[in-house]
């Protein structure tokens, strides 16, 4: 199949999902991020909306890329205004961008109820702004907004809408699925309609998430002509999200043959959905397709033997190709071989009789609550231990811990620790919002200055359970602490009748696992090392 | 289009999902749930994989299901054993569920690599098998494993297989995706070919998502001639999910024109995808389409004042359809009809008003964290509250907790607490296993002879989350508490800064829920009413 375009829109109309912001430095970063993957445009935002975007047309406009061209996205001329004395086609005609996108109506009901333009009014619009930048020497994009509801409205305006803006210049028109509710018969069907009505005119696909279809609709779009496609990285949106970009990339050039990317830069897909959603101080998605921590995840027993017998047997690509691993989750059944290539990933040099003792402490821990499927920073301190390459970051004499609520209402916390660290006994008190931020904020007072790199871990999440099904011991409390230093998130778990010492466990394992001296550095070349503001996290580890 | 059913498998694939499990009665909540919204089949799991899916079975066994049967969910006959010797195919044919579903092999790389049978020997234990459980008075599905793997690689195998179950005597013969590497059209070739070579034997679809394209899989599985989709309830799942059988029923139902639930439940598919969240401590995916919390959420400005004049300018669907909500701060509980409903259920008279306050002080409680929907007795408590119909169960003064891991390695932990009650002051302290089984303990002491009926109420689960989306005050923590009085099971809810004093807020709401002279009486209606023993639930409120 012909070469597909990959256009970004994650600095634009990605924003639009609910609590998400950055800077304009990292724009920047996710720019060059983009480039190196070998995104063909990115979307940078609207030169002029605020001083933000335009500080970042301002960097940009110094930056070197080598794959990508920055377009500008900004919408046709206001309906009372020539093209020539609009302002907002003004400061798209003065950027530095080669490539301008614009926002037009193709929808009867939009025109008629937002704009309140009439029908030809509309035409003009679209025609005026697309000639006035091909005139100011910009290549152009119409977008051409709730195309596919207003081809279900009225195709013949529809469609009036792209050759008005194609018969004006416009490079390429854009079909937008901008309520995300189509399915992908409806983008076939228009698809078809639109190619004849307009011959040699490129098209391009663009489509939001609201019926669980986005990519699928991309997929079929490209099927049926398109041969730009828009999107976000990790999908990211406003209401529930535009198509994943990174999804879409990994389709179409490993299932439907498409040339999308020089096949060495789809490795870096995982790297580059990862950095993005660490700069959006994002969770990334373990179940995301293709570059998801789970995604290439093997329960121990048949399915692990078959991949190992045959790949093909259990995975529908390999994971090598985008850039991700095969993740055999650690459980009960796990066997040996599964263990010795954990080890391997980790650095440890493992044999027969370490991998037998690794997987017997995993059963007896199992038995009693823990599951080291999310926490791979425990699972890698258990085997360090086994393994004898274990170093304490300290050892502890105890703890203790008070929580009040007062007559006043007003609940205190507070939390003492007595360690030994380097032959010197430590003891410090702290306050803090509840008693594992307590616990922390002590135990970093009496080792931060030995440790200073203690300082760049924050937890940025924790979990409860209690496990009614550890029949071992009756009921126990589980607690899992993801942390992270900015570049790697890493998870650790705590097993207790006790919430507190269930937490403070986790929580010592946290901050050993992101001590030891043998762990992977933080995300290796480019795009993964992204270090973000971890303190930007909210209020992590206040509990 | 005809009428298509559905298939739930959460229970069984879905807790392949990582780090998610379920204790028997949590399921037994889910499948009453699932009934409720009036999904066709329910796969429960295997009757005998271990302890707990005994307990499950023999728990579903006495409960009444109004539009759900329930699944036995098995494999094929091992290969060198007669279907009669079958250990497997003896529990599920002596298993009180109606329905079997058995997984088969259906490609050929799968017989000959995993299985390591001859492609003669596949066909016989699928035949064998299906025919043995249909002599034993079932009704039995067969889930062909890898069959588009499997029809890619030899479809006349892959059909033979398929023929075999049909021949046999099962009623349906569903066609899985199980490394979900499938995309659309290859579905659709699928389903042509299958509906040809087996005319008038009812097809099933069963998707994951490690394409991206779970849903539309289905979607187009049901263009081409499927009458029964498979999936899970968000999509959970392990690698990357399930298809989400919440956005397939609201697809399927609000664009494809097929029936599958009756109008008035799809308005309850918002409250049981947040119910299964919650059960399974996952957070609810905001960007979920139709259920998720920014599904419907607009930005100010020109979207907003679309969706006033017409909603269709900016809405694919009406959110009223799925039970969903147009203002950010969502809850099924925040309609005034919806609150008139519940609290007629609880026996609280109220009026428009009264609704009213009760959807304002839900609003407020939701921006600082609170969630009602699997709290339904700290959400009735508050109506009462609000309708002036509640008595505290007694007037805190103030309590203290004190957790010490001691030298010695033991945790000690106390609770202090000083209460009014009846115009007398009590102050009591007693040990826990946690922080929370110590106030339990204090508390009890101290209310306990005045209040006997207390004795009767444990506490069955404790589960904590930390939410950073409550902008409203930073950081804070969820806790979430099931109690039961061995009948009914109800949920409540404590949000706090600190841990500890969320935890109180629930475990008092526990408390007196249970202790209300106006509480429904025990087994009743709906999900909640699950009567399940709770004493068996281990050792509950060891926290």
């Amino acid at each position: 199949m012909a070469d597909i375009q990959l256009y970004d829109a994650t600095l634009r109309d990605g924003m639009g999902g609910g609590g998400l912001s950055l800077t304009a430095e990292e724009k920047v970063r996710v720019v060059h991020a983009l480039d190196e993957l070998g995104v063909q445009m990115v979307e940078a935002g609207f030169p002029a909306s605020n001083p933000k975007e335009q500080e970042l047309f301002s960097l940009l406009a110094g930056e070197r890329l080598g794959s990508s061209e920055i377009v500008a996205f900004g919408m046709t001329r206001r309906r009372d205004v020539a093209a020539a004395e609009d302002e907002g086609l003004r400061i798209l005609a003065e950027s530095f961008a080669p490539v301008c996108t614009l926002v037009g109506k193709a929808s009867v009901l939009h025109v008629e109820k937002v704009v309140r333009a009439s029908r030809e009014e509309n035409l003009e619009m679209i025609a005026d702004s697309v000639a006035f930048l091909v005139a100011a020497g910009k290549r152009v994009l119409l977008d051409a907004e709730h195309f596919f509801d207003g081809f279900a409205l009225d195709a013949g305006y529809a469609l009036d809408c792209l050759r008005a803006a194609a018969d004006a210049g416009a490079e390429r028109v854009v079909l937008c699925d901008t309520n995300g509710g189509s399915l992908p018969p409806q983008i076939r069907t228009a698809f078809a309609v639109v190619r004849e009505a307009l011959p040699g005119t490129p098209l391009g696909i663009h489509t939001h998430d609201d019926s669980g279809c986005a990519v699928a609709n991309t997929l079929a779009a490209v099927e049926a002509g398109a041969t730009q496609v828009q999107g976000t990285v990790n999908g990211i949106g406003e209401r529930t999200g535009n198509a994943n970009l990174i999804t879409i990339a990994a389709d179409l050039q490993l299932k439907m043959g498409c040339q999308v990317l020089p096949p060495e830069r789809l490795a870096r897909l995982t790297e580059t959905a990862h950095f993005v959603d660490e700069l959006l101080n994002r969770s990334p998605d373990p179940a995301q397709p293709y570059v998801g921590k789970h995604a290439f995840a093997h329960k121990a027993g048949l399915h692990a033997a078959g991949v190992r017998t045959d790949s093909q047997t259990f995975e529908h690509v390999d994971p090598d190709l985008v850039g991700n691993d095969r993740d055999v989750l650690i459980s009960e059944l796990s066997g040996r071989s599964t263990i010795a290539e954990k080890a391997q990933q980790a650095g440890i040099a493992s044999d027969a009789e370490l991998a037998q003792r690794i997987v017997e402490r995993v059963k007896e821990l199992e038995h009693r609550g823990f599951q080291f499927e999310a926490a791979d920073g425990s699972f890698e301190l258990l085997m360090r231990k086994e393994a004898g390459e274990y170093e304490p970051l300290f050892r502890l004499e105890s703890w203790r811990v008070l929580v009040e609520k007062r007559a006043d209402g007003k609940v205190d916390t507070e939390a003492t620790i007595k360690i030994w660290l380097g032959g010197e006994r430590y003891v410090r008190t702290a306050e803090g919002n509840g008693p594992v931020n307590a616990l922390d904020n002590a135990l970093r007072d009496a080792i931060g200055e030995i440790h200073p790199h203690l300082r760049d871990i924050t937890l940025v999440n924790f979990k409860v359970r209690i496990l009614d099904e550890a029949k071992g011991t009756g009921a126990v409390t589980r607690v899992l602490i993801d942390a992270s230093d900015g570049h790697d998130v890493w998870g650790s778990i705590g097993v207790s009748e006790n919430v507190i010492a269930a937490s403070w466990d986790a929580l010592v394992d946290s901050l050993e696992h992101g001590m030891q001296p043998g762990r992977r550095p933080a995300g290796g070349a480019g795009a993964g090392g992204g270090a973000t503001d971890a303190s930007s996290a909210g209020s992590p580890g206040r509990v």
